[in-house]
């Protein structure tokens, strides 16, 4: 599920043509949302056309509620229109949202054809684009009709960075923090260290960031690419993060979800003495150095989110199972598949008692501005 | 893209809660259309739930109008509401249309969750319940959406083939002489040779035929998975076949255009010396011989079939390739990735020649009773 071409560098999206012209296609449909089209879609559609391969741009309406299965049939019906054969090439250019729907367009399109990801916003270029998961929204559940579909190349350019709004800078470096956490505590020293940098947008230290992190996970993807074992230790933070963004009607954003998410987990842990004691603390400090928040908003209790939890798609046969560390950098479920099974009234408590000692960043809302 | 488990054998429908039990999944959703959930859903039903499995029967229209992607989401939706998780199960039951469908949504439920396929009509037992290909028809074109998904287990019951109606049970036949024609020149002499008791339904008979046939589909696909090479000889007869159903609304049903396919096919190598002179003659002898019509309704010219062929999934770059056959049993174009490019104009002037000398088979007409 990992990309035959990987190219994370200044100046890859001047490549994009000749990466794609590579692959042996006969055609390319690039699918941008509104806004990262009007940014980057000419550049990315001169480029493939320089490259002598002729190129459609399609846009799409920029937003979490264009993810949907209308929306995903809607851009295979266009690029039915345009031509696209099973010889062709989807190039997707954007965050998340556009990563996984465009991905799921070229998984689905003809049984399958060629991908080419180009993440523009941090979360795409430290998480999404890597491990072949794509996949479309539905009233059940996120990427509830989705497939795994591998990447031929994945281009990443970290000048994109410049224009990305500074919330969502900081919802991929919660990622990123989830990668020093689960593996890495010099990922974890060194996100520190280069905080200034970091949230300051300095090139080389986003460049560097994003080559870590990548690596950290394509690793993980690499060791067990079909989520039977050692993935799930990338779900750490997520199965209170997605609950948390289910309760709030995904006015959450993700990033900051998983923050919330990993240092709730850690707690659990902490409670179940599966994590050293301290973890979630030192997590809550490095994620609020980072300006992303660590307890939900005051109106959410722990009961509200642990239920939800039964519906994640990590429960099995309706038990809870959480992907947990030991420490910082040394994941815990070795022998277990990589998750541990922990009584929910054990949860429920080390959550409450969390978050009752949270009350200053128990503020933030989702109906206002959440971080 | 092969099943871990293969069951083709009298009462193989009673054993399918024992597959579905091996296969260590938590719940099943059986999937069938309003026509076979009533003759073999609850007995479907019954074996998954006898064998302590909690199962649910999910019926959608039956015929080809519902392989749409609005079925494919409503049925993902409903298996959704049934609870249905990661650790669920599909189970097809019916022919081609349902397990295209069905495991469409198998293939994209959360990203992909096991399936089972039993197919209920002969087409299904030697063509479409084996390699993988699941998908469902948009406006631009047939399976334009769909994903390649590996069945955990194929049950094959011959029994219910005493329900299949006339005409299903020779569009089936069809699919059984191209694996001979490609393949296994034995094959095409032993169902010239058990005609009669093929058409007459002798189990016996039926249940060496799927055996045979699905034997030689699972060695093309265990080639060549991914249909870079050698599976593409499983199109023998479906460029113009496709063709032809296009043409016709898809009235003429695939079985009955794939037998008018395959003598045309045959007729086009004859006339760029790629077939052995005679074999599309021999061809239309035995499917004749099987009741299955070997020209198309008369309104239908070679002009008509082939610029359509032009956007068959076939063409590659714009030009058409063929599947053909040296002889009887005996593929072309080892060479060239088992397809072999014809002259547009040598492929029109063979196939007004062949229809031009088939006036009485030319009077069939999708309008009226196909064959």
């Amino acid at each position: 599920l990992l990309p035959d071409s990987v190219h994370i560098e200044a100046q890859a999206l001047d490549r994009l043509g000749d990466v794609v012209a590579g692959l042996a296609v006969a055609r390319c449909v690039i699918i941008a949302d509104s806004n990262v089209a009007g940014m980057y879609g000419q550049a990315a559609l001169g480029s493939v056309q320089a490259a002598g391969l002729p190129a459609d741009l399609v846009a799409f309406p920029a937003g979490e509620a264009s993810k949907t299965r209308e929306t995903w049939a809607a851009l295979a019906d266009r690029a039915a229109e345009l031509g696209l054969g099973r010889d062709g090439c989807v190039v997707a250019v954007g965050g998340g949202v556009t990563l996984d729907l465009a991905g799921f367009v070229a998984a689905t399109y003809m049984r399958g054809v060629a991908l080419v990801l180009v993440p523009t916003s941090l979360l795409g270029m430290v998480d999404a684009a890597w491990g072949g998961k794509t996949g479309v929204d539905t009233v059940a559940g996120k990427n509830l009709a989705g497939a795994l579909h591998r990447p031929r190349a994945v281009l990443v350019d970290p000048a994109v960075l410049a224009t990305l709004p500074d919330a969502e800078l900081r919802h991929g470096l919660a990622e990123a923090v989830k990668h020093g956490a689960i593996r890495d505590r010099e990922q974890l020293a060194w996100i520190e260290r280069r905080r200034g940098a970091l949230l300051g947008r300095e090139e080389a230290a986003l460049l560097e960031l994003v080559t870590r992190s990548a690596a950290c996970k394509r690793a993980i993807v690499a060791a067990d690419p079909y989520e039977r074992g050692e993935r799930a230790l990338l779900n750490f933070g997520h199965t209170v993060g997605h609950a948390l963004e289910r309760l709030t009607g995904y006015r959450l954003p993700h990033g900051a979800a998983v923050a919330i998410g990993m240092v709730a987990e850690a707690a659990i842990g902490e409670a179940a003495a599966v994590t050293e004691a301290g973890t979630a603390a030192e997590l809550a400090r490095v994620l609020t150095g980072l300006g992303l928040p660590v307890a939900p908003p005051a109106w959410v209790t722990a009961v509200d989110v642990l239920p939800g939890a039964g519906s994640d798609k990590k429960a099995r046969g309706g038990r809870i199972r959480y992907a947990l560390i030991e420490r910082i950098g040394v994941p815990a479920g070795s022998g277990t598949g990589w998750t541990v099974e922990v009584p929910e009234e054990v949860a429920r408590h080390s959550l409450a008692r969390l978050w009752a000692g949270a009350a200053g960043a128990r503020q933030v809302s989702p109906e206002r501005n959440v971080i």
